[in-house]
């Protein structure tokens, strides 16, 4: 495999999606990739890796669904499984065993602030459209809102405070890992989708250390430049989608 | 980090749940280890790592929740993770970067075959009980039993197809790896969900990779042998629920 080629996102255009994990891992180093959601005949990339025919070649397995990562001779999927194959290459995990801790941090972040979020505006079945599950979709979101969102944050909160007493504003450690990069996306995409949720949550100030690293996160230079930029795309019908009646009520 | 110190794995005791898959890794290896499911007090322990004013300790931050493993100085938690972990010590992952396909196919098995199935008795919210959501339940259900469980089943019989070609069973590489053991504990909870559904797709004859690798999971003589002794734990009201009413009509 050659470590020096450059990295390959392959995902669909026109919404940040689960892509933009990876992005932010590749941007945050500076590291050189190409993504299809921005190349001429992207979608085709994408569509023949799901292909019902294609079976996987030498350089690996089919994917189910992008995004997928090809670096060289090897392709992987999973969003996950990208972040644990880039963390150490771009300087975005520690070493020895804290690995393990920055994956599983990034996993509940997956978990509970973006395959959950998701789930509230399809409830029912990815196959249908929102408008064929709007009343499940009411009844999912408000148990989003009231019971897992504020269970996430605080879980978080408790994994960041005898961070913070240390002087460590990051999840693990003490420099930041994708780990961090997943969960400021996450965040920002909650904000789209449910502002007034989490507006009311932040304002109750029991989760201080979740938005410090939010902003904190949002402030470096490379992500600051890259949120400035037209490589970042505008959240419409993806993973996070902003349907006023999902939100708090005004 | 001492490497010879006993595995401990902290589940709940009564289900096979989320542990099951960290079980069948441990058992098929002959590990030494120990189960809060048959230890007296076991549950006090989970309850003690999921406390919300457990913020972690050197052994590492809080787990969200259980299957957490410890082994000497280390916890950690999230199931992908555990395996992640166990994979190389077991002897269960391929070295070099086939680490990473064991890791997004097992990934791929867990969303698509133990989340979702989980989803189908609680579209809702899972802080209220199967009774309070049984009509969203059914409309859930029968999208999986359509749609997403001959999905993921044409997937695995594809990832299949190729290695099958080659004389190996497996879902990668040329001996089993935990993706497979994981892969055979969805297929099996499926079995218990899903009796009617599972039995159609299987008499479809469109997977026969998918069901001969389950059998040749279940036949490994360690697996088998768990499989008998009271150590495997029944199937009850955990990921895998048999409710008729939302498995296929008669």
């Amino acid at each position: 495999m050659s470590s020096t080629a450059p990295y390959e996102l392959i995902y669909w255009p026109g919404i940040p999606g689960r892509g933009e994990f990876i992005r932010l891992a590749l941007e945050e180093a500076g590291a050189e990739y190409t993504d299809t959601a921005h190349q001429e005949g992207g979608v085709q990339q994408v569509l023949s890796l799901i292909d019902r025919k294609f079976q996987g070649d030498p350089s690996g397995p089919p994917p189910f669904a992008p995004p997928v990562l090809k670096h060289g001779d090897l392709r992987i999927s999973q969003t996950p499984n990208i972040l644990l194959y880039l963390g150490p290459r771009l300087g975005l995990t520690p070493s020895g065993d804290g690995a393990y801790q920055v994956n599983s941090l990034a996993l509940t972040a997956l978990d509970g602030l973006s395959n959950e979020p998701h789930d509230t505006h399809h409830p029912i079945a990815v196959e249908l459209y929102y408008e064929d599950q709007v009343e499940e979709s009411k009844r999912r979101a408000e148990s989003y809102r009231t019971n897992r969102l504020p269970k996430f944050l605080s879980y978080f909160e408790r994994v960041l405070a005898p961070q913070v007493a240390q002087g460590r504003p990051w999840l693990y450690g003490d420099t930041l890992t994708y780990a961090d990069l997943v969960f400021y996306q996450c965040i920002d995409g909650l904000k789209f989708a449910f502002p007034r949720a989490v507006s009311r949550l932040e304002r109750t100030g029991q989760y201080p250390n979740v938005f410090k690293l939010y902003e904190t996160v949002k402030d470096r230079p490379r992500i600051k430049a890259y949120l400035e930029s037209d490589r970042r795309q505008k959240y419409s019908q993806g993973i996070y989608r902003h349907y006023p009646e999902l939100d708090d009520a005004e």
